[in-house]
């Protein structure tokens, strides 16, 4: 079993900047421990970051038929991106989206997201513990599904 | 160490209908678990579901000082209640705000969100296991905290 | 067989003030004339009062596998409760909305209802008679259902 | 006395088609079930149907000092027609509109009616009852009025 | 087989006005080539053309049972008309929605249509070219339907 | 020279109807007066009064290379009618917009016009003389021009 | 009896500029042809032009007791003064409101008037002739009045 | 005599936090000058709080024709509640509402109120003070009725 | 110790129209009431009404480092101006924003306020007397402050 | 003469999903028949895909000055990308809008496209065979060009 | 050759306030620098301020056919003034708008103005350099043009 | 010292078409400019286009710690691209957003910026002028800084 962790535009400076706010924790922090999250299951997590839009659809494509399930951060696509929304939809496993900070108490045009009317749940605004909760959640479902 | 669990209207009837949607947990049984998940960490946790408004706020009110962390799932109340709002804002603990079914998968008037932009962060559409999350992460922050 | 009155808030106020706007009929008044004609047709008719939105829910959920069909005249409820179509949703009898005035020649805030598309169907604007109205198309729908 | 009752465009083809869902009943079978009703109570009752606005218009306006009352079903034009509105209001008879469908229930565009202002009350979303039951709400306005 | 041709308010002007912009086909010109088009294919094809809503519904209306497709350009209706979309749906035969012009590129209340959404596809912008692809499509529907 | 006068929906009720408002003025006085200040100047003035818009429609396309101007009161079609917009504009004379009431002291929906876009000018709110100025407006062009 | 003529923002301007667009006319010169209009009707015409809105206001203040109507043409302030508007309205005199060019065929922002409200009546996008044609049915309603 | 003030939802909590910004009088202080207040007038003050919009209306309802005026500080019912509304406007006596803080500077959701239209007048922001100059107003008016 | 009073335009008007409505009082009575008011407190009160938004401007400017606070009804500006908002910041003294009539109970246009967020607060609709209380509140501010 | 055929984000899954709705064709399988559609004309037809939006601007650029015309299907970048609505207006050649599915019936963020004004027209909701009508279109008018 | 350099209301205050934000720099320091910069171009600069929209318009008319170009920092009036507009637009010479602040990053009232679509462009958010850059800008297009 | 320029998608084509219009410089003239006015200062001036959103903000993101500002001209992105914003704000260096034409002169959906907000200032309109004026205000500020 295999689960696909995607992250979007400027998640690759994580930990680089604002550490009090954001944490210390890099990107690769975070993949490796939800890496050991899944190895604990019995699941191959795969992590792919990327600041094109069409690399991260590229790359969902890629993962139909091999993930049975995808984490996603779609950072700044959140609001905009019909593709990214399209490429989810055809993959056809259950989708996570997770966002770090609450989106809903900062600027109003980020309170809408293209992608949560196909994902099958939404975790945003709890930090680094989201990408956990959502890859808890997946495997949780993907057990008992 | 206290965390409360508020269940808004309408959520006393879980699985009492439709189980094949919304599974067959009553809120008895969610409740049961998210108790057991607390006693592990040492954590008191206590539930309480009311259609009223303001029988919510009241216990919200009453939970000032005394709980270190709300989860709450307000039901139909999410998208219009802004005392409810002003209460967990005025309690000044962290809450995490819960939905079984995705909100954004729904009619446009349940895409918005009163209690979000108070709230630390929102699980929606994960079905039950979003309280346990939720539970989770407050532990996790009121442990590292 | 068992239908289900129900009226929202200040409609206690029927009849005690502007008899020549509304009538002179009481609440009392439109529940017993109800009830005759329920018993006419070997149907119960039992009504229930209140400001309170918590209270209508309780006493809608109370209904769930007792009452055949609802009447209901959700007041200033109407327009933004969605607990209160939560929890009429999830009786699933027919529910008929009536409405004294004509809600779509009073301010805009009132053009629209939250009760309407989980309603069987609506009776606006014509005074008392529409709870009779309303009880006769309930009552034909039990007969032919 | 009289009482018109109109029937908008596209209410010709009631019965011919989805009886399952419209029901068997043509507009000739609820044309007839008025009569009888009307006849009844010593009233004369017309029916008109036309898919042309300006023929609605029309024969509105004939009725004016003949009809006592008005039940309109304006079908498509409910949310668009001006024309139908003014000549209506310039009646001045009581008007009850009627829709055999929930118009809440469907497309957006279907909420609004230019109607309902300038009608007595609205019925909708009963089936075919509702023609009768708006006809019982004149019959009985005339007779106490 | 039948095929039937609809074009809404105006366009009985083709051809007389502005041929710079619009060509020299008149309306007739281009009714002659799709029959010839039809015939080719064993179809026959039928015009009508009105600058009445009411007209144009009940030619719809008529051919309920008869034609296999319709192609139309509703004019000025496709805006506002809810009674054409409605006696569209009704037929229960694939329509092509065409625009001479390109819509999109003109005032903002041309924008949107009310026909689209109930038709198989829209051609809109390509001239008088549109009409035979219009009725190109729905042969090769009808061939391989 | 010959100048078209129309008259859209129920302005065939003027003067019937709330003298006291609108006057005691008929449509046929109206006219009539018209014909008067056209006779004057040497123009032949015509006015044409319908509830159908597609009527309004023909008697317009008629006009076309005859009238060399035209007054039109478009009645509740003003607000919606896309098709007499077009139909106006292809006539390509100048056009003057009259309305008998002030639309913009009345309800919001008759605060837009299709038709104002594509006239050379507007008169409203003045009552019956309003169509005097209008005429005169337009002799006064024609003689200029 | 006295007329007022008013004149807003940059209407001083008129003649002096794009004259094949605007005219030769100097806002002089149909100052003139409005005395003389009103000469010969015994009634006495006065302008005022101003690209202050407080001056436009303390003049409309002063002709209260003393004018009998009042043109005006509020040029940019059409679409957003308030003040003007309550200044108008407290004079209780017939107003006519003038506009040179058809705002409704121009920018989104000039479609609405502030004023029109508050107006007897409106006449726009015949040119200078506006003027006068305004002051026209002022005279007439003196008169009849 | 009678004066009634109301308190909506989480106004209880008034002096118990945040004291630097809200003051650090108690609910109970503010009622106790208010009753101090009215005892000098010869007019006897009530208050009642609630977080409970029911109750509040049932406290609304059992004031008519008791209360000569009220004082109400509807919290986030200001911005929602319709029932609310209509209570206060079927005592049929003066209503100044009253906000601590100036809704007009905090999010937009809080710069509508239902209650303003139904009411007196409004006071908002100028802290407890507030509620004295509601009642000065309403004891005034009383002495002058 | 210096209180500026400011009325926007058309409030030069008061007592001179409609007595019945907004009282007898001119606005030199209610300066005089608030001069004396001042006077008892040792607080210098002074007036300044204009119906040119530049010459309040001016006269607030003028105040910077003199005044410690401003009472304004700024009349038909309130809803558009940002001139005055700006200027009325920059004096950095707390300002009352008064309306002698409900403007939540007229046209829609008077419900939003420009000089709201920078006001310290709002006391609107109790008519004359509340003047007074902006005046009292401000007093009681600077007093205790 | 050249023509290029763009295909947008996730249209290269085409044929290997949900072949009932889509269709058994590969991307592979139009553009072959667009191909030999182009060899009859003597066109040269070529095809590019990307899931880029970066890609299909620089694909678009590469075509200026070599392409005759342009048959494009933007997928999600519809909907939002004013970068490549400027691509394709810098390349002045005739562009054809192509949509598989009914834009029209979908989620309301479909209705609208950033393409369509600067297309000389758009084909949507025909199938596979939209993009032989938008070839058959263009080939058509360079012919008569 | 002549270039107007205009401040609206509220600018006279630079300097004098929050020198930390704004600088300490007063106007008269900006336009001293303004124009020595224009002596070195051999182009006469001339600067004025007002809080009056009027007394702006008066300054801009009085530059017709002196002034080359115009730099103005509208203030307030940016987001509400079509007299300004007008005004400029009817000098028909460049004109640039300069603001201090970022506009965008303000009050969502402040993101429009009415007079961009009328300058050939905007300069905003750098500070008081906006107003060297806008002049360079002017001479550049001067010398060249 | 280091200043990057980066131009968004499309501005490649700059020179290339529409001289009269755009001016004959290419990109590359205009950044030989730039590098030049840089060399002056001595500071280092860095170039870079694409039409790729991801490589705009891969360079962005690349520059972090050693550009000390951003003039950036984010094309068709300027007004969807949420992405951009976010790595343009990560950089925290002063950016100045550029565009050549007066995007408030063209389509409404060009009027809004998602960049301007964390730009520290716009200039647009003034052609390609307007990168060096952004440039200098840039070097003006960090000489400053």
């Amino acid at each position: 079993m295999n689960v696909l962790i995607l992250h979007g535009p400027n998640l690759n400076l994580l930990g680089q900047r604002e550490p009090d706010i954001y944490g210390r924790d890099t990107l690769a922090d975070i993949d490796a421990r939800l890496r050991a999250l899944g190895e604990k299951a019995g699941v191959q997590v795969e992590s792919f970051q990327s600041n094109h839009e069409g690399a991260l659809i590229d790359r969902i494509q890629a993962a139909r038929g091999i993930a049975s399930g995808i984490v996603i951060n779609p950072g700044g696509l959140t609001h905009t991106s019909v593709s990214l929304r399209d490429a989810l939809a055809a993959v056809e496993v259950p989708v996570v989206e997770v966002h770090l900070s609450n989106i809903h108490a900062r600027e109003s045009f980020r309170h809408t997201s293209m992608i949560a009317a196909v994902a099958w749940g939404t975790i945003c605004g709890l930090g680094a513990i989201g990408y956990e909760l959502a890859l808890r959640a997946l495997l949780e479902r993907l057990r008992s599904g």
